[in-house]
């Protein structure tokens, strides 16, 4: 089968690859409806993760079930069906508090199976997959797929930003995962949305999801512009979905005393100044979104076109050009862009 | 009068100060029936902050009501009342949501008027004063004066840290607002309490507080005593007490993915590695206790004594002997002194 493999920073190659198989009997194969290109797949391409060795690449998908193992018990072949990009068991103690992406018996997709392929194994399928009531119409794949990430991490950030009625929240970042947080702020109820983006089609893409106001600003003069726009005080809930020092120090100084952030921006060399924290009076909470957790409400709304977070992708690909997708992402041609393989 | 001046680390000295005077009509008059000194003031005690000019010390006061201004209707001369170590005006938005610590007209006492005197102004008196039903009797006055400090900030760390019924709590820090975490933790229906110490009169005091569990294990090792006592996990709830680079490690290693840590030492060169909060999925919530918040209800459980958080106190001197009261502290003789005016 054919499937992407980074080489190198910059180097990006489709080449044939062995077909996946089952190894233990929870581990399910599933084909590849789509696929798509990550915002943290970017971090690599850009030499500032390591690239120590060839690596498979893709850790968001959503697919027909090919094959499952002797003890898979809640998915069949024919099914379609959406995962995390961790794989849980949905049992232990951990995942049964939400926190499915801390299981303690997590498998980090992309290195169990890589998805920007034809096929890839997930392990431990009964406690990651969810599948659709039916196989979906073409035109909702899209949205399904966004769903295995970019939307739950969205989603996490804002119940993590403790976003509901009555609420103002500012966004920072405007790749796929700050755009789909503008779209969970809306769902969530949010009274005001407030879109930090400078990138004309990121702005109209965000008040199409829900946005109320657009702060072009960054750094000290986006908290600025935040705090003119909230009687002086800043947010009651901020979004960070960018993971730079600049981008948490702009999310905290943006949220006012008492009030919370949610950050699910991967961390690059962020250091948190424990001063600025203990007086900002901010509730902080993030990291890995727990997806799994999301998983059946997000695909409920998608199947019933409640929402269509699939509009992130923005750009379409025969997985065979993932090259070229990398690229258009990293000049930023591109919000995300989505494989078909 | 008579009140504690601090010149240098190491150097403070009991003076002839001026009488202070309403400035506001805002303003009241107290004269201390008690005072202490915290575990804060041996920051510029021991040099860890600078001392550029002589300092008036002390933020912890409970005591008589001599004279208030002309504005002030919720406190009346002859009432014995507490207040915080922030002057609040407990109008303002931030204020209303609980944060009186961050309110827009906050004033740091110690700055407006240094409680370690025999008489001091505290200013915004209805914002920031709560009056005891009748001025109590002489046995409880160390306890109304902990609710000034220590034990609020206690409190709020317990609140902070999501204590709750059937959770298990870590305490980072076994000073007096440790301790009083303990007991707050009790307060809130904590299940199991486990106090992180290896000075067995503060273990002791933390026993009869509601510790369920002693830790003597420190850093990484007291990370690893605390998840060998929750099922390999971390604590639920963990209340960091102290407020340096190493407590902050240990609390957020010792929570378990999803938990909440309240942190209420204040922070002296600490900064957090990004990576490290990011994969440990804890909710990080903290800063200088809103201790105004609790008054009402601390004060109705001091007054009905079902808490004796005067317990703290092992050492009483009079204020003219403050020098040595400082110098206990230091030495880890005492937990904490209570200073007689």
């Amino acid at each position: 089968m054919r499937g992407v493999v980074m080489y190198a920073p910059g180097d990006v190659r489709v080449e044939d690859r062995p077909e996946p198989a089952i190894l233990k009997p929870t581990d399910a194969i599933i084909r590849l409806s789509a696929t798509c290109i990550c915002g943290s797949d970017l971090w690599p391409y850009r030499g500032a993760d390591k690239v120590e060795e060839p690596m498979p690449m893709g850790h968001e998908y959503a697919g027909i079930v090919e094959e499952v193992g002797s003890g898979v018990t809640s998915v069949k072949p024919g099914q379609f069906v959406v995962g995390s990009f961790f794989a849980s068991d949905n049992t232990c103690e951990i995942c049964r508090t939400g926190y499915q992406t801390s299981c303690v018996n997590r498998e980090m997709l992309g290195t169990s199976g890589a998805a920007q392929s034809q096929r890839m194994r997930v392990p431990l399928a009964d406690g990651t997959l969810v599948a659709t009531p039916e196989v979906p119409d073409a035109d909702l794949v899209p949205d399904f797929l966004a769903a295995s990430d970019v939307l739950g991490t969205g989603w996490f950030a804002a119940v993590a930003a403790q976003v509901g009625p009555g609420k103002t929240v500012a966004v920072v970042g405007d790749g796929a995962v700050g755009l789909l947080g503008v779209m969970a702020a809306q769902q969530l109820g949010a009274e005001r949305i407030i879109a930090m983006s400078r990138h004309e089609p990121r702005q109209k893409l965000a008040l199409e999801f829900g946005a109320t106001d657009i702060v072009t600003e960054r750094g000290d003069a986006g908290v600025e512009q935040i705090k003119a726009l909230t009687n002086g005080l800043g947010a009651h809930s901020v979004i960070e979905a960018v993971g730079t020092q600049e981008s948490m120090h702009q999310a905290i100084g943006s949220t006012k005393p008492g009030g919370h952030v949610g950050y699910v921006g991967v961390t690059h060399d962020v250091t948190l100044n424990g001063d600025e924290l203990f007086f900002s009076h901010v509730h902080l909470h993030g990291g890995p979104a727990p997806v799994r957790q999301y998983l059946p409400d997000l695909i409920d709304r998608i199947w019933n076109r409640k929402i269509r977070p699939g509009r992130v992708f923005d750009l379409e690909l025969p997985l065979d050009d993932a090259a070229a997708g990398y690229q258009a992402m990293d000049t930023r041609q591109a919000i995300k862009v989505l494989l078909r393989p």
